[in-house]
């Protein structure tokens, strides 16, 4: 049984999904806990994202409260009104203070929240609280997933045993709006504020960041972790033992939610992760790795399964990065050289092969540097057509 | 009939689409003309482009030469050597030198050019050369463009009668590499040096550099101004009474093809234009036409005839300007706000009707600064995906 010490779940359906599905999702800690969150980048935030940027800083969150359904996204005053009501309510049934609560939506855009429908249920919420429901918490947080997606890891720390758990949402693309990106992760482990942050933002940096659906950017967007310190362990600092052992199951939990993520985009067919190598700088590789995986020709030819190589050169090439040298660029799927110094290699027919697989790996050397990065994309076929249009406001 | 004076064109076909359809085609003037070029920013391009360059810096330039069915792109230095080859047999022919004459190819990336069919067909192209025939050149540079792209005009300079005449192919993608916008601009009128490449740049700025089908950029684009001077009018200068009409009739020929090529985009079933107003920069104000005009969720939309703004203005948020206030931007759909300040303002059923329509303009107004730009876009639907997608390189 997965649980993380001190830490309680509930998921319930209050009616803003008119399926009946689970809508409306509660974490709580028996104690305070060390917080730290990563936002959407986007300029256009919804109002949960305001008032939990401010909630945060405090670094007295108890909890996590999420409805589905709605984003509470461009809805002006009236949605900040709706996010502060909710945070008053649980607050109050709760004994705490609303800046003890982080808020999260996801959902529809532009139509304003029924925060009424979710007041009359924090009762409820609050009853179905137990330690193990995790699982109906990932339910509540859903829109189009196909899967509920969480990674749970334990790990001894001298003579205590902890716990991570990460449980995420995808960011594909739902009617009528955008959906979210969501990353909600918990840990009963004790560390240093510091050490917590760069974790979790590395974490985030080689996993949620480098993900590509669409090439489009959520209102929403978050990733929160919580450590309520629980597990009595001595603090995990920058110069602890355990760090690296810690730092590996993070990333490794991120990456494996992100790779979830992309698999199950809407109308998602394949997984594809595009390797840029020998690029001069750090920043110039995630430039051309991000531009391929956008590449509306490279992801209908991945649908396809076509060994396009002409549309991942001309991708490349797109980006006007000064130092790119078309005579140097070698293109290999999975192990296969299809292109050799800007120049069909001839392997296609294998490459056609392999490009039948739900899972490939793109790799462009411009042998200039050392530099490297990568991106997770998924494929655009009918399925993506579909979902995004036929549908009317 | 359309002609300019000392302009001969001829199409044909060489065999390099086995279709049997025209794949050859040549320009060619009596007298050197005054020349000018804009090419394709990406940093892999196409060997006639290497040439093109350097031929078009000599000012001798008689003629163009354009093969479509291959882009000879990604073909190294044997692709640099088709090129050359080509150029001599055409010089030899015309007792011209090869920097007289400006090389374009369009078509499949990556596969050599077979140059020997090209220039077995060199005498066949030179004996076809007429006044009248710019609709089988206009024909020979075609992809897999639907309609036969081209504009004329007339202009009378003081006693001087002058023709204007421009003739493009679709940037649609073709299977199995990416097309190319080409555009051939030829006039008989005299230009100070300047004025020409001045006219020439700014019609393209405000025309092919504001389209976007898939956000992609081929290995290829070009767009090439050749005036031999044969009207014999008063040399057009910066203090040119007729610079005004000459200027307004060379960017509304461009903006017509370009409006052209958008709508003949593979796939596409809409035009939209995208109109940015109230940014600080025409620079951010640009950046955040093409972002929507890139958005894979708004171009879904747009095939399924859905006002989905909140995809729009999270694509606006998703460009990370700073000054951006989601508070104050308004949004319409033709002359149909449809968002007032960041929020709903609740005209769907009329915005929806409009979107129903072939032609539809959407206007983002940031109410922050007075700078503005535009993009053409089209839709992103079911025969895009089939288009680029049921394809095996």
């Amino acid at each position: 049984m997965i649980k993380v010490k001190g830490f309680k779940f509930s998921g319930i359906n209050c009616g803003i999904k008119k399926s009946g599905d689970k809508d409306l999702g509660l974490i709580l800690s028996e104690k305070r806990c060390l917080s730290h969150a990563v936002f959407t980048k986007n300029k256009v935030v919804a109002a949960p994202i305001e008032i939990g940027k401010k909630n945060i800083k405090t670094n007295k969150i108890h909890g996590v409260i999420v409805n589905s359904g709605n984003a509470n996204a461009c809805t002006g005053k009236k949605g900040i009104k709706a996010t502060t009501a909710i945070l008053k309510e649980i607050a109050n049934r709760t004994n705490l203070d609303t800046s003890n609560f982080f808020p999260s939506s996801t959902g529809v855009i532009g139509i304003q929240l029924n925060y009424k429908k979710i007041n009359k249920n924090i009762d409820n919420l609050l009853n179905s609280l137990t330690q193990s429901s995790f699982m109906e918490f990932a339910e509540a947080i859903q829109t189009t997933d196909k899967l509920l997606k969480f990674r749970h890891k334990k790990i001894k720390i001298g003579k205590s045993s902890g716990n991570l758990l990460a449980i995420a949402k995808g960011a594909g693309m739902i009617h009528p709006g955008m959906a979210t990106m969501l990353c909600f992760f918990i840990t009963d482990l004790k560390f240093n504020s510091s050490t917590f942050k760069k974790l979790i933002n590395d974490a985030v940096n080689g996993s949620f960041n480098c993900i590509s659906i669409d090439g489009d950017m959520s209102t929403n967007d978050t990733v929160i972790g919580l450590s309520n310190g629980m597990a009595n362990n001595k603090k995990i600092d920058n110069k602890s033992r355990a760090l690296n052992e810690v730092r590996a199951k993070i990333n490794g939990m991120f990456y494996e939610l992100a790779e979830l993520i992309v698999k199950d985009g809407e109308g998602s067919t394949k997984l594809c992760k595009i390797i840029v190598k020998g690029a001069r700088t750090k920043a110039t590789a995630d430039t051309i790795a991000r531009k391929v995986s956008n590449s509306l020709l490279f992801k209908t030819a991945l649908y396809g399964s076509d060994p396009n190589w002409g549309r991942i050169i001309a991708s490349v090439g797109a980006t006007q990065i000064n130092y790119i040298d078309q005579n140097k660029i070698d293109i290999y799927i999975d192990k296969i050289k299809i292109v050799k110094k800007g120049e069909a290699n001839s392997n296609l027919a294998i490459a056609r092969k392999i490009m039948r697989k739900k899972s490939i790996e793109i790799t462009v050397n411009l042998n200039i540097g050392k530099s490297s990065a990568f991106m997770l994309t998924n494929d655009l076929g009918h399925d993506y057509v579909d979902i995004n249009s036929l549908y009317t406001t």
